[in-house]
């Protein structure tokens, strides 16, 4: 009757141990913490098997995730997206087993809500009153809708760049909304600072440990999906990264509990666009962590995050993988997604479609092989984004013909 | 192994039968067609616990769907959408068991792929290459999506207000897509002619027999999720009404099959804008079919139908369920918006706000008593409709404070 198995949070980098009792941000040394769960007893008393029959939604696997009491639950039908076989597309591309997971079809249209339930309840459970943070406008949205139904007071701040739609989301929901002159990163500083001024709960991405327990849950269904057998490929469009480093804890756990075979793990790409690729540039020099990009500027506004906090984990499983980086280009990615909509009435998101441009790109290198399975990670509905179509059509009057 | 137990199709009005091998638009008498299954067998083949383990969405039930073949099945992963429990908002409005199926999280964003999905897949199974519809945006969008997939060509004609992301949508698809300076019934006339002109399969709403089929998911998958206990009430937000005369077309079949209690029918209640109400004002004089609305206009665009062509199957429906038609206003829909998106943190769109403004209404009335079940159907995601927020926030230079 134990709805989670959360143990502690522990820091990758020095290997601190905290509780998960009470609220915790960064490590003492300034790293990202993780959650950890009592994988032994877990191993007993959950089984694969446990899940036939239960709702499809992300909190199916509450067993391992972190929030310890169901009433502090924020849900709003989220998780276990489609996975779509893209059966014509992938034909095209000469990727005969190209699937789509399409993030699309969540709360707020966007896969930033996975992070904001699980971590805004968590956050509930904890006590959090206030919360503020920065971000590049979906998941402001999605962290601002789930605070209204956990009571939840929050400020956001984004970029005036940011989709439009992601502002209205915001005011809806009753978050305090600002909007800065600037990039991200500027959202940031004004977000760390009001947070010692105020004396909020920063959930800022990697800031708190549990958006990406959210995001793990995108791995878990992967699996799930493909009746525990993991893809070869998973392509993933990498701003923050919460989510690759997520999907790689996901089967790392699922490993341990014995769900999916220890011997392979997909190779996880991180997909970058070229107006803001610092993964892909630390990737290709060999470094651990990647330096600021200058001057970030790209159409998948979701991934122009010019320095992502948790840079060394990303790089850490995509060389654990055997994966790689790559950055594809803004026009590229327009092409991508009216090809994408119009071969398979899919209508992504640009950070998607960038994706579908990596594996384009990765099959002509033969990087990716014709006979594997590969995933593509569609972070987001294309409704969101209506500036990627132009239209310019007749407008007719009553009783015209065509 | 038979995948649909499709028998034919047969007239509501005059009784006529004809078959689904072949394409069949309207009755010869003028009405709509609907399909006929073998229930007798189904009985005996189809079990509820055959369910169990099926994917989420709507093709989980298809030996009761139309679609022989699944080679001509087009997916995107529409349907099993969530049934949130509006615990705060139920208990303002003194409806503590008050829920709302979301039908934000599909394809599209909006409940017209249900229809969509299984309509352009019985038309690709019966060989059509080219169809058309008028529509209000959203049923437009979903049908030129699903079509690109299908490799169907699609013509889409509607009015300029029909709101702008669905033209993206249909242009993103490939659609040939028209704007008319006018309302639906003025596209119905050139779709009409069109179809005359160009010999191409007419989708219009009711006027092919299969959307319907696709809309009764709602209503099956309602049924599933409480368990097969239905409930005391829906809420459905009635432009057409098609997904009102398919949730009782499920109802009845569950209950042919035996799934569902035969002694109880949900109170189905139409909901339309003042604008808007030719429903409602049929069922208040208890006329048995409507005359069209003159000016007709709202906010909730998706209900803009001055005219529908099942009013006579809508007002039935309402009549043998014990339901109501309620109308509401413009300026209640967009007040009730903002409080459903800060209250529980759905961001819902105006359709669906109407019904939860009728849910207020009947509630206040006692027409909804304190212990009922009430289901609100939300037709749509919020983030289609960005012109129903208004946003006035700061804007901050680089290193301001909060």
């Amino acid at each position: 009757m134990t709805y989670s198995y959360v143990s502690h949070l522990y820091c990758p980098k020095c290997e601190n141990i905290y509780s998960t009792k009470e609220v915790n941000q960064l490590c003492e040394c300034g790293s990202p913490l993780l959650v950890s769960y009592k994988i032994n007893e877990l191993k007993e008393a959950f089984k694969r098997e446990d899940l036939v029959g239960r709702a499809p939604d992300l909190w199916r696997y509450h067993e391992l995730l972190p929030v310890e009491d169901p009433q502090y639950v924020a849900t709003l039908g989220e998780g276990m997206t489609p996975m779509l076989y893209m059966n014509k597309i992938g034909k095209q591309m000469g990727i005969p087993n190209l699937f789509m997971k399409d993030e699309g079809l969540i709360p707020s249209g966007s896969f930033k809500s996975r992070g904001a339930a699980v971590g805004v309840s968590k956050a509930k459970e904890l006590g959090v009153g206030k919360l503020a943070m920065p971000t590049n406008g979906n998941a402001g949205a999605a962290w601002s809708l789930y605070c209204a139904q956990a009571d939840i007071n929050s400020t956001i701040v984004m970029p005036t760049d940011a989709p439009e739609i992601t502002r209205k989301e915001c005011v809806a929901a009753g978050a305090d909304l600002y909007l800065v002159d600037g990039l991200i990163g500027d959202a940031g500083k004004i977000v760390g600072q009001a947070v010692n001024d105020y004396n909020l709960y920063d959930a800022s991405t990697l800031k708190e440990p549990y958006r990406i327990e959210g995001k793990k849950t995108m791995g878990l269904e992967i699996a799930e999906q493909f009746n525990w057998e993991v893809p070869d490929v998973i392509l993933y469009p990498t701003g923050g990264g919460v989510g690759l480093i997520g999907i790689d804890k996901a089967f790392h756990e699922l490993q341990e509990l014995g769900w999916i075979d220890e011997g392979k793990m997909p190779r996880l790409v991180a997909v970058q666009s070229e107006g803001c690729a610092p993964i892909v540039k630390a990737w290709e020099e060999g470094k651990s962590s990647a330096d600021p990009w200058e001057d970030a500027s790209t159409v998948a506004f979701g991934i122009n995050v010019a320095k992502a906090l948790g840079d060394f984990l990303i790089l850490d499983a995509i060389r654990k993988t055997n994966g790689c980086a790559i950055s594809v280009s803004d026009d590229d990615i327009l092409k991508e997604l009216s090809i994408v909509a119009a071969t398979e009435g899919a209508f992504v998101c640009p950070e998607g479609a960038a994706a579908f441009v990596a594996a384009r790109k990765l099959r002509e290198q033969n990087w990716i092989k014709h006979d594997e399975r590969v995933v593509v990670l569609n972070t987001g509905a294309g409704i969101k984004y209506p500036n990627t179509i132009e239209v310019d059509v007749p407008i007719l009057q009553k009783g015209e013909k065509l």
